[in-house]
This record gives structure tokens, sequence and C-alpha cells, in this order.
């Protein structure tokens, strides 16, 4: 027995089973927690219970949320032309991050994989193209993964969408910005020529 | 607005404050937790505030505990003639995982640092002498970190202790295992040098 609180061996075991931190911050973490002022550590405590009993996803975009819509979906400055599709809530985050996109969003919630029992159901696609007709987008961004399943996702969307009258893209492929083309690997590298652009 | 759901966003902050945890990851573990099966966030929300509602210090060894004393100083099987006094729970930890000590501990809860208004009073100096004075020790060990504070805090300790029937110890300072000597810093190598063993 290393501990001598049996609570206090359970919170390590329970922070060290999430992703990035392993036993010694855990350890870390716990003792972090016993030595703050109480109501720091109970806030915590209270903000974890209260986004799982109280989050849930957006009626309208599929994103998280404790209300109907959600903050992004009632924002009425936000461009209502323009819908940018992502797998998930945290790609959300960070398409806002690069403060390039002011439109409206909708979270899949994962990307196509039949393998894993993913298909068009578990995305909610009834639902994703019910919106697109009632909104009359002008344009709709593919902005899934450049993985297999994103990319496949994207795919699938763009047929559906083929015949709507409004303009389908896809964000770009490249190399990213500051790397060296040098390191690029293959695939990205032909994306990036594929996807040149004429300087004007 | 970066989030959809200002309880997330609350959440992420609450992460971010804690130490080794960037703003990133913090983000990555908040939509872990909502991803989840309920129960698993629930249960970490529950210990978090149980850590701090239930578990206290050891009246006996002044260790984190939920019981009276500790599971530690409730273990019969511990040597009761060697007490180990360290600065910090988070030190009978590592002792205990050395493996190489099976005495009781005393926890100070931090070391003298007149600057920061740590004094003996602080460090509840007068419980572990009419401990060490009920309990007996054959030996005490020193076992606080070697810093300025811990060195001070082990010297005083020393010092009070000099005229009691007991064997006072300090802890080995020296080359870390597995480390360079030409890496070593100058204080480590003289102190390495200065208690210095024959080999039998």
């Amino acid at each position: 027995m290393d501990y001598s609180s049996r609570y206090l061996e359970d919170l390590i075991e329970r922070l060290s089973h999430l992703p990035t931190i392993g036993r010694k911050t855990a350890q870390r973490l716990a003792f972090h927690l016993m030595r703050v002022p109480q109501e720091e550590a109970l806030g915590l405590a209270r903000t974890i219970q209260r986004i799982r009993e109280e989050v849930g996803r957006c009626e309208e975009c599929g994103n998280l949320a404790e209300t109907q819509p959600c903050y992004l979906c009632q924002d009425e400055r936000r461009d209502r032309s323009v819908l940018c599709i992502v797998e998930q809530p945290g790609d959300v985050v960070a398409v806002e991050k690069s403060g390039a996109f002011h439109g409206q969003y909708h979270v899949l919630s994962g990307a196509l994989s039949p393998l894993d029992g993913v298909g068009p159901d578990e995305l909610g696609i009834e639902a994703l193209l019910a919106r697109i007709d009632r909104e009359r987008f002008r344009e709709v961004i593919l902005a899934t993964n450049p993985t297999a399943q994103g990319e496949a996702t994207a795919h699938y969307l763009h047929e559906l969408l083929a015949d709507r009258p409004l303009v389908v893209t896809r964000i770009a492929r490249g190399i990213p910005v500051g790397a060296d083309l040098e390191l690029a690997d293959q695939v990205t590298l032909a994306r990036a020529l594929e996807g040149r652009k004429e300087i004007r």
C-alpha cells in the first residue's frame, strides 16, 4: 500500500486513465487538488458533473450545448449563408480560432467508417440534408479531416449535395504554414500541387 | 466565443489551471470527459469532491487520511521502532515505492522557511516531539529534501533530538543511480565524496 488514503489512491487511479496523463502527473494533480482552496477543487468537480448532466447536443447543428440552439447557432451576427461541416466539436473550436470563418456549423460527431459500424444514420445525414434544404445555404464547406474516413465522408456528402443549388467546397490540403517542403509526405505534396493557385 | 457551450468553456478554463496542463490538453481532456461513459466522468467528479470533503490529516503522522489513524499507521506489519520524517505526503509515496523502508512516517507538511512565515509551529514540531517521546523510536530518519529549507529543517530537528536516547540519521545525498559523474553539480559531488562508504 503506497498511500495513506484509499480515496486519494482512487483519485490518482482515475486521473491516470485520462489521455496524456501518466501515473506521476496523476499523483501530482491529486496532491495539487488537496492543496488548493477547497472551493477550487469542488468547483472543478461540479463543472465535470455539470457538463455530463446538462450538456447535450444542439438540435440545430449537433454541437455540444446546454441551450437549444447552442450559442453559436443563436449568434445573430454570424453569416447564415455558409455552412461548415466538421467531424467533432473540437474541430469547431479550431476553425473558430483560425478567425477565417463566420458562418454556421454542422457537427457530424464522427466520420463514415463502415468497419466500425458508422454509417450515414449514425452521423445524422438525413437531418443534415433537411437542414441544408430548409436554410438554403449558398455554400457548404466540407471540413472533415484529410484522413481516409474524413475524405470518404466528404466524398459521400459531395455526391448527395451535387444536384442542389449550392456550391460545395472542400478545405485545402497542402503544406502546413511554417513547415518544410522537404519533410512533407508525398501525398500531402501531391495535394498541394493539385491545389495550386494562380498568384495575382 | 470559441465554444458552443459555456459549461464546456468553464471546464476547459478550470482544467488549464492545473499544473502541467496547458490550454490544448485541457480542451482534449474536456472533450474526452464528454465522450466517456457518464458514470466514468461523474465518478471522477465525485472522487475529487470526496477527497476534499472527507480526507484530512492523520492525527498520528500528519499524512492524508480519511481514517484515524491512516492506513499506514494502522498497519501492524510495519516496524514501530523507526520513524521517517518527510516534508510532504508525496514523499511518503516515493519512499514506499523505493521498497527500502518499512517503519513509521511523520509528514511535516512543509519545511522551515522563515521568509514564508513557516516556523516550528506551522510544522507541528511540538506534536512530533511528543510522538517521538511517546513511541520510543530506536531511530529517526530525517528525509526532508536536500534543499536549503529541507536541510535547515533537518538541522533544526537534529538539534532538538540530540539529547534523546535514539539514533538520528539523514538520507544520503550523492550521485543519482544511473547518472553521470561529469554532469553532477559540485555540491552534490562534494556530498557524495563526504558520504563515501568503505566497500566490504
